[in-house]
């Protein structure tokens, strides 16, 4: 069972979401309702853990086996858990992560093919806990491929071809399907304001169930 | 269930065991026989896994946690064994290596406490293969520790306690005593000459019986 921490908030979403913008944006909702906020971001968040991400992201003279990405993605997150969302919580903040395991059953499971029970084994032993919000900015392939494409270069995994892409999304849609309470899916195709002013709906009402003492 | 290769020998032992000396052994007598031999190491053996060793070995601003130093060695042993041993054994070559998963059950497991459980299913999940034949050379710790020390610098592992060492070496022994089949047990602290002559022996007639056709 994984243990839920309901001052943790991921932000999920495939390439030219809009995550950047939205993140920022979570972090100062949370910091005008006088809450500490920690905003980090995975693979990453820690020296340790982006030294991982490092061999992650980078082109390699050598690729990565699909198992090898995912342990790697899982052992980032381990670090990630215990160095620096569990302390910050314990000091009083929220935590806001771009990115986190749901990431993974999205990438590494429905876009490359690994066992979904593999993945679930890697979370509920060496990760254990769970964001109490999710935000999903869905948005369609072509839509987000074309931002990424107008920021400039793509790195490794923004160099899959499309139908990865559309796997990924298929992938983040599936596990909110199945986690309708905790993942809040958010249509990104639409104007950056709109998308800005749903996010600070479900982020104050949240937020105000869970303000600390 | 693991697939046992029967072209894999594995090497085994604590530090100053004197690993490095019978390593090229085994290759020189395999080569002597005949044979084709990849000799390899762990962590590492790949230009990808070389960089998580990287990541495992050097002094860092901060320490991994221990479960993640238990990810990172088993995705350093996937790409190893997907990218290197595999298409290796595929081609007709022995593959000689120094270190493989008994070693994460020595240090990770029974020296930094990780569940033996936990190891075992990513041992299964991950990488799904086992030696033929397991050398481990058995050396009393003080011994080990002062040939380390003679030879210069100690890595970040070669750091821990003389009690970390101790727990290594009880792990190992405990594997061996479990699967005594594969694993053989070499005193160490004898003469290298004498370490010599028995590793020669156990290897040519354990190989005689898988030579190449």
């Amino acid at each position: 069972m994984l243990q839920t921490l309901p001052r943790m908030i991921s932000l999920e979403g495939g390439e030219g979401a809009g995550k950047s913008t939205v993140i920022a944006l979570i972090t100062k909702v949370l910091r005008e309702l006088g809450e500490s906020v920690v905003q980090t971001r995975e693979p990453g968040g820690t020296p340790y853990a982006e030294d991982i991400r490092q061999l992650l992201l980078a082109d390699h003279i050598e690729a990565p086996a699909k198992d090898v990405e995912v342990l790697l993605m899982f052992a980032a997150r381990a670090q990630h858990v215990r160095k620096l969302i569990l302390p910050s919580i314990a000091h009083g903040a929220w935590v806001v992560c771009d990115r986190f395991t749901d990431a993974s059953f999205a990438y590494q499971g429905a876009a490359r093919g690994i066992d979904l029970q593999k993945l679930e084994l890697l979370n509920q032993q060496f990760v254990g806990v769970q964001p109490g919000l999710t935000l999903l900015l869905d948005v369609d392939v072509p839509v987000g491929l074309a931002r990424v494409d107008a920021r400039g270069d793509r790195d490794r995994i923004e160099k899959e071809p499309a139908a990865f892409f559309e796997a990924v999304r298929q992938g983040y849609l599936t596990r909110a399907q199945a986690e309708p309470e905790r993942i809040r899916v958010i249509d990104a195709n639409r104007d950056p304001q709109v998308v800005a002013d749903e996010v600070r709906e479900i982020v104050t009402a949240y937020a105000q169930r869970h303000l600390s003492a």
